[in-house]
C-alpha cells in the first residue's frame, strides 16, 4: 500500500486521484486530504477514504470521525506518507512541495505555479534531499514517458498546445470575449483557471519554464507546437535526430495514474484509448506569438529568472481572477501582468522567503491596477 | 571499435550501412564485406574498408591487396566479429543469422524473410546462445526504440503502412500497373524487392510477423494503420492505454545507425530531423484489406506457422522477380502467392533443414506457375 495525501482534493487534479485510488484500493492508503473552500465535497471525502489528517480553510462542521487537522507543511513531511500530490493552485504549493522533497518524498506535482515560482530551488531540493518531483501535467508527463530508459540525451523537446478555443476566433474580437467562451476549452476539461491559462497561451509558457526545469534543457531547445487535436502530448527528440511522443485521447487520469505508480503501468480500463478503427489526422502548425503574446510575455520573464516568475504567476493569478469575475477583459490579462511586471525590480531568488515577499508584492500591486 | 561484418554491402541497406560507418570513422572496423553480383560496387567498397574477408557470388577479378574469401557462415562466426548486419535478400539470411547467434554475435537484422520464415528459431537460437537481434527495419526499430525502458509491458502494437503508391489508385486497374510504377514509393526509397512488397503490402504482413516474433506479442494485438507520410514509423500503447510513437521523416540512417550503435544515440547531421517551422498533418487510416489482399494471405500463412511462412517468402520473391521482369502483371503476385500456399502440406518447421527444403520446393513450385 502507498500511503499518499492529496493536496487540493476537491480541485479537479485531486477529484481525479481519488479517482486513480478508487480504481486501486488495495494499492493506496489517504493519509491526509487537503482543500480550499469546497467544505461539502471534502466532507464527503473524508467520509470516503477516511484519512488521519486534513487541512482546509473552513472544515466542513460535521467530521464523522475523529481526525486531526494538520497544516500542509507538516501533513507532507509526516513519516508514514509516501507520495505527496501537489493538485492546490498557484503559490500555495511552493512551501509543501519543498518540505516534502526535504523529507525525501515522491511529489506528484500537478501545481505548476510552485515550479515555475522555484524551479532552480526545488531543483536543487531534488539534489539535496534526495526527493523526486514526479511530473502531473500531461506535457511534461509525455516527455518523461518519452525519457524512459533514454539516458536524457535531448537534443530538442516539442510541446504541444491545443491553441485553445480562441485559436480561430479574429484578433479584434479577442478583447470581447466572455468567461464563459474562455472557458469553453476544446479538448480538455480542466480547473477555471488553467483554462483561462490555455487561452491566453500563458499556460504554455509555464510548461516550457517547467520543462526547462524538470528535464534541464536549454530555453531554445524547447518549441512549442499547436496540435488541434491534444492527441500527442510532447515529444521529445533525442541525440541522433529520433523523435518520439506520447499519445492517447485527452485524459489526465493516464498521468495522474503513471505519477502515482512510477514506474510500473497498471491496466485501468476508465482511461480512454487511442482508436485506430476509423481514421483520424494528427495537425501541427508553428505557434503564432502574435495571437498569443502572454507566451512571449511569460516566457521572457521566465528566462530572466531572480523573482520575475514568481511576479509573473502571482499577476497572473490575479488577472485571471479578475477576468472570471468580469472585472476585467480577456485581453486586459496581458496588460495587467505585463504592467507588474514592468513594474518589479527583481532580486536574485535564491531563497524561498524572498519569492514569497515577490509574490505577495505582485498579488498587491495586480489587484491595485484590476481595481483602479 | 566495434568490428562489424556487413552481408549483402552492395544492397540499399549495405550501402546505407556503410554510409554510416564512414560517417564513424573511428567507431567501426569492417572486417568483412559480402555481396552478390555487383562487382564494381563491391570493389570499390573493398578498395575503401579494406576488409580481410570478402564474400561474393562473382569475386571482383583485380582485388587490390590480399584478402581470404570467406562464406557468410564463417564469416559472422569469426572471433574477432562484434555485429553482423544482415541485408541479404530473401532466405539466404538464415543460415548466417543463426550461425551469428550461435556464436554471440550482436545480429542488426534487416533482411526480414530469415524472420517470417523462422522467426520462432531465431528467438530459440537467441535464448539458447546470448546473441541477439537488433531489429533494423524501420517499424520493428520503431518499437524497439518505444519499448526502451519500458519493462515490455505492451498491450498493443500499432505498425504504420505509407499505403504504397497504389493506395488511391482504382482497383480495376490495379491488373495493368508497370513495374516502373510500383517501384515509384511515394516516401521511402528502398530496393526494389521490398518495394513491389510495399506495393502489394506482403511487406506489412511481413512486419507483423517480425514483429509476433520479435516482441512476443499475440497476432490479436498487432495492428496496421494506413499513414500516408511515412512520418510515425510505429506506435507501441501500454499496460495503462498510454501509447508511444516514434517518428522522424522517412530515412533508413537512424534505424540503421540506431542498430549499430544501440543503446547509445550520437549525433549525425546527415540524418533529416522533423521540421517544426512548417504546418504538418499526420493522417492515418485502418488498412482496407479489400485493396490489399496479399496482406491476409500472407499474416494467415504467418499464423498457421510451420513451413508455411517460409513458402510464403519463397513464393513471393519468385512472384515478385517474375512482375519486375514483365512476366506477370502486379495483380498476379497474390495468385502466385496463393497457390503456392494452397498446394503446400506443411510440416512441423522445428528445424532449418525442412525450412530450406520448402523454401527450394516453393522456389520451384512458384517457378513453374510462373513459367506455365
Amino acid at each position: 500500500m502507498k500511503k499518499i495525501v492529496v493536496l487540493g482534493s476537491t480541485g479537479s487534479i485531486g477529484c481525479q486521484t481519488l479517482d486513480i485510488v478508487r480504481a486501486f484500493p488495495d494499492q493506496f492508503e489517504v493519509m491526509g486530504l487537503a482543500a480550499g473552500n469546497n467544505q461539502a465535497l471534502l466532507r464527503d471525502q473524508i467520509q470516503e477514504f477516511q484519512p488521519k489528517h486534513i487541512c482546509c480553510i473552513n472544515p466542513p462542521k460535521s467530521i464523522p470521525y475523529s481526525t486531526s487537522f494538520t497544516s500542509m507543511e507538516d501533513m507532507v513531511a509526516l513519516k508514514e506518507v509516501d507520495l505527496v500530490m501537489v493538485a492546490t493552485m498557484g503559490a500555495v504549493g511552493l512551501v509543501p512541495t519543498l518540505n516534502a522533497l526535504k523529507h525525501h518524498k515522491a511529489v506528484a506535482l500537478s501545481n505548476k505555479e510552485p515550479i515555475v515560482m522555484a524551479g532552480h530551488i526545488i531543483k536543487a531540493y531534488e539534489r539535496k534531499y534526495g526527493g523526486t518531483i514526479l511530473p502531473v501535467d500531461s506535457e511534461p508527463s509525455a516527455i518523461w514517458q518519452c525519457l524512459r530508459g533514454e539516458n536524457n540525451n535531448i537534443r530538442r523537446l516539442i510541446i504541444t498546445a491545443s491553441g485553445g478555443p480562441f485559436r480561430e476566433t479574429d484578433l479584434e474580437d479577442l478583447a470581447s470575449v466572455t468567461p464563459a467562451e474562455a472557458l469553453n476549452h476544446p479538448t480538455w476539461q480542466m480547473g477555471k483557471k488553467i483554462t483561462i491559462d490555455s487561452a491566453t497561451m500563458m499556460n504554455k509558457a509555464f510548461e516550457v519554464i517547467e520543462a526547462h526545469w524538470l528535464f534541464d534543457v536549454a530555453w531554445d531547445n524547447i518549441e512549442v507546437m499547436i496540435h488541434p487535436q491534444s492527441t500527442v502530448h510532447s515529444m521529445v527528440e533525442f541525440g541522433d535526430g529520433s523523435v518520439k511522443a506520447q499519445l492517447g485521447p485527452p485524459s489526465m487520469w493516464l498521468p495522474i495514474q503513471y505519477a502515482l505508480f512510477y514506474p510500473e503501468r497498471r491496466v485501468n480500463a476508465a482511461i480512454p484509448r487511442l482508436r485506430t478503427d476509423r481514421p483520424y489526422s494528427l495537425d501541427f502548425r508553428p505557434l503564432d506569438e502574435g495571437r498569443y503574446p502572454c507566451f512571449g510575455l511569460a516566457l521572457n520573464a521566465g528566462k530572466q529568472g531572480g523573482t520575475y516568475p514568481t511576479v509573473l504567476s502571482a499577476a497572473d493569478e490575479v488577472a485571471v481572477s479578475a477576468f472570471l469575475a468580469g472585472k476585467i477583459g480577456f485581453t486586459d490579462i496581458y496588460r495587467v501582468v505585463e504592467r507588474v511586471l514592468a513594474q518589479h525590480e527583481s532580486s536574485s531568488g535564491e531563497n524561498v522567503s524572498e519569492l514569497l515577499a515577490a509574490d505577495a508584492w505582485a498579488t498587491q500591486q495586480a489587484a491595485a491596477i484590476v481595481e483602479g
